[in-house]
């Protein structure tokens, strides 16, 4: 199979099947642009049976997605479709970059979730922009960028109490999004503890990313206990 | 007197008259979140003449402002309010943090004037934010920001042709905006070439506080020719 693209933790192939191409995950973990990077093993596996059980859920909830189905344990079929370079975030409650900019303490709750958008570019260091930088870069027409939000905001409102009912607290998250050829937006990459804030609904621990962005521990036990609490397969 | 604040470029005085403040503009230079700093004989008279001249302007074509008059060289009187924790800047051409922050060429033109909001404090360094996080700061409600918006640009429309008849090209500028007591929003803070980018309009010459940023020449130099363009005072 032809590659198509290498990310950090994706390699990205053609099929023989037109307009499907096969995602494969890999175990690298990177953080803060690349400047921090390792091998853990067994991260492949978990984000891709994460990501699966999550665009599933979102499916059957009404939110079109590229996602076709699990192929193994690493591997996925998509739909291709072109990526917009926007990074989508939604915000529940104050973390991360977020606290940082604004000086608030992380934890904060927000009373109504927070839409932000950062321009996909590692050499700028995905910045924050505002919907003027968007319709300035030409990354989204204004018409697209507002149909991101909603769809964003939608995600959320399935995706909150899918967490919660499993104990789990939905901090924020990252979405990004592709153009089909007829132009329709389809919610496309990954959503996985590398790509949520996920946090422990009562002992506030994070099971996601963050554990290794600040050396909080195993990574895989608190992406294993995520893939646990969505009902996934435990490992053979 | 007794001083109330004191800014890198201003000291600003209670006087004896109830609601009416003495702001004595300073000859010193800073950029880069106060990391370059210099003192320039003749700045704190520029700026503060420029600032005079702009908001006499500003006045007769419908912005209130807070200018009540000039008291002397680096001296003006002005009504007090209480600065709304923001930066409004309105670019018409892309320049400065701009330009670094979406990878775009200083000088590309932008179709419709852009207004964005940075959140004044220093210990953050000034950062860019959307709408969601002036409300979710409480730096102002969403009433407030579309009014600070719609000024910023109205400043716009009088101040393009009042520099291009002088030969000069409006690039950016930032403005800051007070509340009275009575909940009224009321332009404040300077107009200046330190918070201005203003190019020469044939040979692109920068007149602003970017020569001093830059290393690019004298500052009062740059200063004069806006005053003189202005039909300000000479100095004596």
């Amino acid at each position: 199979m032809e590659l198509l693209y290498e990310g950090k933790a994706k390699r990205i192939y053609r099929t023989e099947r037109q307009g499907k191409l096969l995602v494969s995950y890999k175990d690298a973990a990177t953080a803060f642009n690349g400047e921090k990077k390792t091998e853990i093993t067994g991260k492949g596996r978990l984000n891709n049976e994460i990501s699966v059980l999550i665009f599933e859920k979102l499916k059957e909830a009404g939110i079109a997605n590229h996602l076709i189905r699990k192929v193994s344990e690493t591997e996925q079929l998509v739909e291709e479709v072109t990526i917009i370079p926007l990074e989508v975030v939604v915000r529940n409650i104050v973390a991360g970059s977020m606290a940082k900019r604004l000086g608030i303490q992380e934890g904060t709750p927000i009373p109504e979730p927070i839409v932000e958008f950062y321009y996909k570019d590692d050499a700028l260091g995905d910045p924050l922009i505002t919907e003027s930088h968007i319709a300035l870069l030409n990354a989204a027409t204004p018409e697209q960028t507002a149909e991101l939000k909603e769809k964003a905001l939608k995600v959320n409102q399935i995706l909150i109490p899918y967490f919660a009912q499993r104990n789990v607290r939905l901090i924020d998250f990252k979405l990004e999004f592709g153009l089909r050829k007829d132009g329709t937006i389809l919610l496309a990459d990954e959503i996985s503890p590398d790509t949520c804030r996920l946090w422990d609904a009562e002992t506030g621990e994070r099971l996601d990313k963050d554990v290794f962005r600040r050396d909080l521990g195993s990574l895989t036990n608190a992406y294993e206990e995520i893939l646990k609490r969505l009902g996934g397969p435990a490992h053979v």
